[in-house]
């Protein structure tokens, strides 16, 4: 059962879920997977509702991305093993089906292809519709030595970058999974 | 009289007050400017609360932040003179001082040295961390079509660009002013 919702009604359980972790899920290849996030941002840009995204490149939800420029962020409302946050936020999607794992219950997506997950139910439906590489040469240095420690000697060169993309994806459907 | 708020405890009417219009406020020289906005991100990036603004390149606002990297969001509670986001989303700051021409009453900073507007009196106080112009080859062609129309043969070129940059605002306070 999904219950249909307006994103932005929502907008303040999500923002302020953030810190404490919500799952980003992607499928692609016929394989879904999912990683716990801390940042995220939600408003509009070009008229349309957005959520934006941040995934580094060593990821694996960046080459699921690729193959599949959809994902749906999931949000626990009330408890939520944390346990799940944890597992999935340090576990790679290369080494385990982390769905599986969890005990996760897949909800068949309603506007993209990528499921929810009815243990944190709200879910943002998103469309990838613009990205953009962030730009290690304005982030500030203490933002650089605190989050991307091993990349102060290689700004400059491809080699060893894991910085973040900005992932654009238009919120097309939310529900609340019953 | 201001009253300190979380600023995530009012995500909800924020990005639902965007398409609406909001007022994006900045100080540099002496001098205060204000534009109506109907885009932007309120969320989480490096750990910190940011709101991410839109702003064009040939936009006054622009070179006001160029030369004192801080904003403030003021967002209507309950009903606003629709006259002012028509007056202050048409006109530039350029040819008038769109402050004193609409009346509006400006509520000294207290983390940035940008006041609010008592008139909008949900007020964030940011403080830009970083900014990066959007990749004009990575925006979608009707978006495009919609929104750059002047650009559509420009975009490989520096001349006429007039594109947006994303000013990532770290939001450093934020207050209710009454």
């Amino acid at each position: 059962m999904k219950k249909k919702i307006d994103a932005f009604d929502y907008a303040r359980e999500i923002v302020k879920a953030l810190p404490k972790g919500v799952l980003l899920t992607t499928k692609a290849g016929g394989r879904v997977n999912t990683m716990t996030i801390g940042w995220g941002e939600i408003g509009v840009k070009w008229g349309k509702p957005i959520f934006i995204a941040f995934v580094r490149e060593s990821r694996f939800t960046k080459g699921m991305l690729e193959r599949n420029p959809e994902f749906t962020v999931n949000v626990p409302l009330g408890e939520v093993d944390r346990k799940i946050l944890s597992f999935c936020g340090t576990k790679s999607g290369r080494d385990v089906d982390k769905i599986a794992a969890c005990g996760l219950t897949l909800e068949e997506g309603e506007a993209v292809s990528v499921p929810g997950i009815r243990e944190l139910p709200l879910t943002l439906e998103c469309r990838v519709i613009y990205r953009q590489a962030q730009d290690p040469q304005a982030i500030p240095p203490e933002v650089i030595s605190r989050f991307y420690p091993q990349n102060v000697d290689s700004t400059a060169c491809g080699a060893n970058r894991d910085f973040h993309t900005a992932f654009y994806g238009e919120i097309v459907g939310a529900y609340l999974a019953e």
